[in-house]
């Protein structure tokens, strides 16, 4: 029997920011929690669609024509194709939910930018 | 530009007892919410994962080896082939993560078995 788990709890547990954890898994697809704060950079995911939910705190995701702004318990996705750059004014906590083939910087190579197996360690 | 959604809202407007409406997509898979109370009945989906989150309230999903208690904000990933009976004992609002083509009620037709199209209704 595989185990239950809470995002948010497991979230509250992150030191670095902007560091997406794999929490569970769905088929080929990966529920990320991360811990975020200040601006992470313009991407765009070419293949795959991006589902934002914010845990806790506030969430703006910045598009080229407009910006979203979420609370706790919002969801967002950006399709695929699509640049964005996901900032929050204080710390946020969210939960992701995409492909487990997609990188989560995208096209760019930021200094967040880590590896899947960096994303696959256990918390 | 797609729209933000709150899962959490959009389940409290709901009347029909498991029913799963899609809220948002991801690639090929839908997230869902659905208003629970009672029994749903035991099913397996062979072919796909399905991801429980509960919104509000509490769900036992009992599964022929044990049960799990989710309460809000827990998830739990119920792997393909496992047979499995969601139970709330009031009510109960879930989101749900699965593949577009899963059937809700699995290899079982029950009362509550709802179409794609019904599923796909908008809220």
């Amino acid at each position: 029997m595989t185990l239950k788990v809470s995002p948010l709890q497991l979230a509250r547990t992150l030191d670095e920011l902007w560091s997406p954890r794999v929490v569970a898994v769905v088929d080929g697809y990966h529920v990320k929690v991360a811990k975020v704060h200040g601006t992470f950079g313009w991407h765009a995911h070419p293949d795959e669609d991006e589902l934002f939910q914010v845990l806790e705190g506030r969430l703006r995701i910045e598009l080229e024509d407009g910006a979203v702004e979420l609370d706790a318990g919002e969801v967002y996705v950006v399709p695929k194709g699509v640049r964005h750059n996901p900032v929050a004014e204080s710390v946020c906590l969210i939960q992701l939910f995409e492909h487990a083939g997609t990188a989560h910087s995208g096209d760019a190579h930021l200094s967040w930018t880590r590896t899947a197996a960096e994303q696959a360690r256990p918390l």
